[in-house]
């Protein structure tokens, strides 16, 4: 499927039929959302994979309801991962294991590390963003692999981290429901090219 | 081009030639970023397209003189919208505009108002979040379409904010160069997939 037709056909569905679907499609979903742009290749984030036939009642009450978590098939928890120089340190290891120079990994490593350190307070806020940069990925592969989803952020990240018995380090900040939709789109509402874009006034360049 | 080979082929590129890319390209390009996912359908970013030609020494100083700003055709700055309840409005408007009827346009408009209430001191984190699905779009779409980009937040938003002359509830948070790239795609690396995806403990759903 042509990107063009997977970004204008997309939506968020809101009832999902309850049929589980194949493993081997969200399989192939979790490779296109591994995929995902990524600063400094640190990939801070975790998708916790919640299956076909799990009980849903609990994580259901904490999005207040909302159908589509106990409708759905597969229901992904995207997390924040905030463990950011344990992440540094794999990607180091990687780098090397994959026969990067030494030097050259290393590095890599301490420009991750420089910029991790420069986050100060805001380091939960990036690894956030940048999990939303996975989280795109997994609702356009989605559509890319014919199947529907409803992404969510409805929901109590406490009570999700604490029902899946996340570390404090997994943060839950969007939900991705995965399934068969009952419903049909409506047509997309948009702003106006003029609304989303601005030029750069040439004088602000000069 | 196939969802599969824009994401496994897609990469930031370092280097471009410096010719500028078809302005209708680029248009093409922006429609890709305007149907974005976004929640509440409140779209809370804009992008400051800087075409080609212009003077961008200061914004490359402002980004530590990273090579990418000066030889890419359009630099696209990515920013946060932060003036939530004039999108409200005028999404509300737009609704009614469309043929809704004018009561479940003000439902609509009211939900979001209550989201918008309950975000706080979180306003700008959840609009930058929102932009960086925009951004995704921009990435594959970029790819989707031939060329190559690079995303970048290694610059100063505060800098950016004053060279652009951009109001106060515009915040830049990513940068979007795009162009002919001169360099080539290292191998991708990603973590294993049991590093990323995890699977719910059956025990933490009973």
């Amino acid at each position: 499927m042509d990107f063009v037709e997977i970004v204008t056909t997309r939506y968020a569905a809101k009832r999902f039929d309850g049929t589980p679907l194949p493993a081997a499609e969200v399989e192939r979903l979790l490779d296109l959302i591994r995929m995902a742009p990524t600063a400094y290749n640190l990939q801070p984030w975790r998708v916790v994979v919640i299956p076909p036939g799990s009980e849903r009642a609990a994580l259901a009450e904490a999005a207040w309801g909302q159908a589509q978590i106990e409708s759905c098939s597969h229901l992904l928890v995207f997390c924040a991962n905030t463990a950011l120089e344990e992440l540094a340190q794999r990607l180091e290891e990687r780098l090397l294991a994959g026969g990067a120079p030494a030097e050259s990994a290393a590095d890599f490593a301490a420009m991750a590390r420089g910029w991790i350190a420069g986050l100060g307070e805001g380091r939960l806020a990036w690894a956030q963003r940048q999990t939303y940069l996975a989280l795109g990925n997994g609702l356009n592969g989605a559509r890319s692999l014919g199947f529907d989803a409803c992404p969510m952020e409805g929901f109590r990240p406490a009570a999700y981290a604490e029902l899946l018995g996340l570390p404090e380090t997994l943060v839950p900040c969007a939900l991705l429901a995965l399934g068969r939709a009952t419903d049909a789109p409506r047509p997309k509402l948009r702003f106006r090219r003029d609304e989303l874009f601005l030029s750069a006034p040439a004088a602000a360049l000069a």
